[in-house]
């Protein structure tokens, strides 16, 4: 995808935090659809050639904004079971990241089915890696024998979490918070996969 | 929240059956936003003084059509057992109904949190019936001691059958089926429960 000549000036890490930021800001204001790279030019004070030089499309400059935003990749846990591992996965965020990731969710949830580009940068970039590394926990916790390796439960742990968290904001237009997934991982996922 | 005079002329069930499809077909057609008064009555050459002499306001409507679309209630349910009473749940609607679905709750996800009078509307029409109905089977499984009354996951239920739901749209962009359901609720929802 990227169309990068070789003499193009990279931006400092500091100021392509400065853009990511600006790009989930205005995500969370004013939605996917309604995002232009015009307006993140004008809020970050940079050249719309800049934008599209450094990052190639709006798709791909908000999923690797979104990546931006996962602090710890749940890949670095292993507490040596997988409640532990579960709960530190959740300890990890806090609720006032949780509360800004629910506004990118909502922000989003249309604009998937309407742009396969966003979804295909936001399955790569995001959902994968997210995916993988649920996966690694869970093949752990089947070598030590916490989990039978048929049980039916590990095809649908993501599901269950990102389940989690959609229910909550859609039944209960709040954001989920740590306490409500906490209990969440000890009512549903971890008895539904017999830990 | 009714306005309705004596003397208002009463539509047909018809009439509004017809009124209710074209609202939510522009619902998934625009989504909640971009939904306006003016669009519904000229879609059903019927006047905007009908619509609110009639709904009065358009998150009533989009919430009635929303109800009227739901065609069989799960409290009609009583097969014997929990894992019959949910399976008869899935099997009464159709793959048809669950894409169709599938676009209006996308339609939606946004518009809830914009809007406190939708949100509101939806859940005295649409959420506290359904969460209702699902706790009428919940309770007669603990009456006839399938599920432990005190087991955490009678307060997630909801919560695990819609985030199935969403979740199926998010990381899959896909409707979810009635084979996705059946076997969501036979690795999730059951276990979880201890049934």
């Amino acid at each position: 995808m990227s169309t990068a000549s070789t003499t193009r000036t990279r931006l400092t890490p500091q100021r392509s935090a400065e853009l990511y930021e600006a790009v989930l800001d205005l995500l969370r204001e004013v939605g996917y659809d309604a995002l232009t790279m015009d307006a993140i030019a004008a809020r970050t004070r940079s050249s719309k050639a800049t934008l599209y030089r450094q990052w190639g499309s709006k798709p791909e400059l908000v999923a690797k904004a979104l990546r931006h935003n996962k602090p710890v990749g749940a890949g670095d846990i292993d507490t040596g079971s997988l409640r532990g591992d579960f709960h530190a996965m959740v300890d990890s965020t806090d609720d006032c990241q949780l509360e800004k990731d629910s506004g990118l969710i909502r922000g989003l949830a249309q604009a998937i089915h309407h742009n396969p580009d966003l979804h295909k940068a936001l399955r790569e970039l995001i959902m994968e890696p997210e995916i993988n590394e649920i996966n690694t926990l869970l093949r752990r916790a089947v070598e030590r024998g916490e989990v039978s390796a048929d049980n039916p439960a590990l095809g649908f742990v993501t599901h269950m979490l990102f389940g989690a968290f959609f229910a909550r904001l859609m039944i209960d237009d709040r954001a989920p918070d740590r306490s409500y997934l906490s209990d969440y991982l000890d009512a549903v996922v971890l008895p539904a996969l017999g830990v």
